[in-house]
């Protein structure tokens, strides 16, 4: 398998102790739970927000512990839930009287892991509240998923609720904040080539060398169908038809733009891909306040990209430019 | 081939117009030169600092425009340095007065390039001084290049140099600070998988299943030598090692680190080789200023990784930390 690791066991530890290495003033780790934390105590009465998820989707989820954004972040073995146990043991790190704000995606196993958790710290008396990102619109049902998959959308959604988060909002203002920008944005993406999981050492599902997957998962779960490949016109038109007659959005709106790379997508091509979108947005009277082009949220090495928009509000457009400080830099 | 494209001819292009299209406040383009410029007009008495090379290379160089590092940058076509005229034609646009610094790495088809550039615009009275960036360890000569290869290393200088040209040095002085980091600054590289080109549609060379080739140059361009395939700590270790005792390093010694993925390699595994890395300069007893984990120079989309230490004097400590606004960015 041609990937930088020593085994695959220990993949996801020797990410983690990389990341504190790299960011020693800034970052904690409880290894053998895998929960990366801020360094910085908390300002007294702010509400924590904690996300998690398998590994396998970097930066997301524990490149975005940091100011501004998350105060702590749980990583599952690769593409597998983060354990309950875990969760709670994060929850007691990071909680200091406001409260505790789970952010995550719409996974069943997520979903598992997460309500047990905040089962257990309710018990301890305190108080959790959960909100779950479901932006795909490829997919009503699917592999690890009843509804809606949760994708790089919801990294649009942290950014912003965690904003509001380090300017002291209470955990009712999170929720519905969070509840209203999920309700208001929407993505699909689309895959050229399968990861290649370091446990597996060989692509998690097949695919011809002239084909491609439209709405494929963050796993590699199948999407809404296999085709012959398309230009990047094609299929960039394709999906981002497919995200804006989803909510509908409409001339006059003013949104944020998302073109997330799934890990093995150079630069270059996800420029090509947002020349298109922007191209569309323009057609449609649509207006882009910010646009995001890079990885965000990964599926490991898999060559393709997913486009999100969301419609953006005058309170979502201040806390978007709230300055984060994250490992997921560049300098 | 498998890549988001709507034909190899056209692929610079669009890209570029995306970056405009994503940076309308913030870029100008000369569309058919391929220049890209920053679109705030300059201070009175700035050096402009200009750079350039082939594409495929992303976020270098477009990526690298705007305050605090470079004025300008001309994007050649995949793997072939910008024209001459080009290169003149942006030279003209940027130079107010203060003289124009070329900043480059030790390509062959480059040097030639601006080299011919700033004779033209010599003639037309404008000064310019070009600095050269050849950080790889790994060979003497290679296949585009007499002398060693300018590779990532040079990164590190693109942002301590301009942050100085920002301040109002000199075009001397930039030039004395230029060649002192590059005096400074190692780096080594290898690659698991050939980059695809859009031109050719398959690998630029064959590699094995089971071999990877360490020093490999940025085009594809063979390394020191074609090896099996070796651990994470291995492989890193070797890098590592090649980097630290070229220049030395040594003992009290304060560095910057950047571990550059080439295009193809998750954050994960970037990570993980930063935690070798990390260890290695422990117990070197050299000091971790700042460490730089992220893709900044890139073959297109090949999986693999480089190694940079740069030694760092009180002034490089400060320029490195001078803000940037550049369209390579994460929020």
């Amino acid at each position: 398998m041609k990937k930088i690791i020593n085994a695959p066991e220990t993949v996801v530890n020797e990410m983690l102790d990389g990341l504190v290495a790299a960011n020693p003033e800034k970052l904690d780790i409880i290894p053998e739970k895998r929960i990366i934390l801020r360094k910085e105590k908390k300002a007294a009465g702010k509400v924590a927000v904690l996300t998690g998820s398998g590994s396998g989707h970097e930066p997301d989820q524990v490149f975005y512990v940091g100011k501004g954004m998350m105060d702590a972040a749980c990583a599952g073995p690769v593409f597998a839930a983060p354990t309950a146990d875990a969760i709670y043991e994060a929850t007691k790190a990071v909680e200091n009287g406001a409260g505790v704000l789970y952010m995550i995606k719409n996974y069943t196993g997520d979903r598992a892991q997460f309500g047990m958790a905040a089962e257990m710290a309710e018990m301890d008396g305190i108080t959790v509240k959960t909100v779950i990102s479901d932006d795909d619109v490829a997919v009503k049902d699917s592999t690890f998923t009843a509804g809606r998959r949760g994708v790089a959308g919801a990294i649009l959604n942290y950014k912003i609720t965690c904003a509001k988060a380090e300017k002291g909002a209470s955990l009712d203002e999170l929720v519905e904040l969070s509840n209203r920008v999920n309700a208001n944005v929407r993505s699909m993406g689309f895959g050229l080539t399968s990861c290649v999981t370091p446990a597996k050492g060989g692509p998690t599902f097949e695919i011809g060398g002239d084909e491609m997957e439209i709405g494929v998962g963050l796993h590699g779960e199948p999407g809404r169908k296999r085709t012959k490949l398309m230009s990047a016109d094609e299929i960039i038109g394709l999906l981002t038809k497919s995200v804006l007659d989803d909510l509908p959005f409409g001339a006059g709106d003013e949104v944020a733009v998302m073109v997330n790379g799934l890990g093995g997508t150079p630069l270059m091509e996800l420029y090509i891909a947002y020349n298109k979108v922007a191209k569309m947005l323009k057609e449609a009277g649509i207006k882009v306040f910010k646009s995001y082009i890079n990885e965000y949220c990964t599926s490991i090495d898999m060559a393709g990209c997913s486009v999100s928009v969301l419609k953006l509000d005058d309170e979502m457009k201040e806390l978007l430019m709230y300055p984060v400080d994250i490992p997921y830099s560049i300098f």
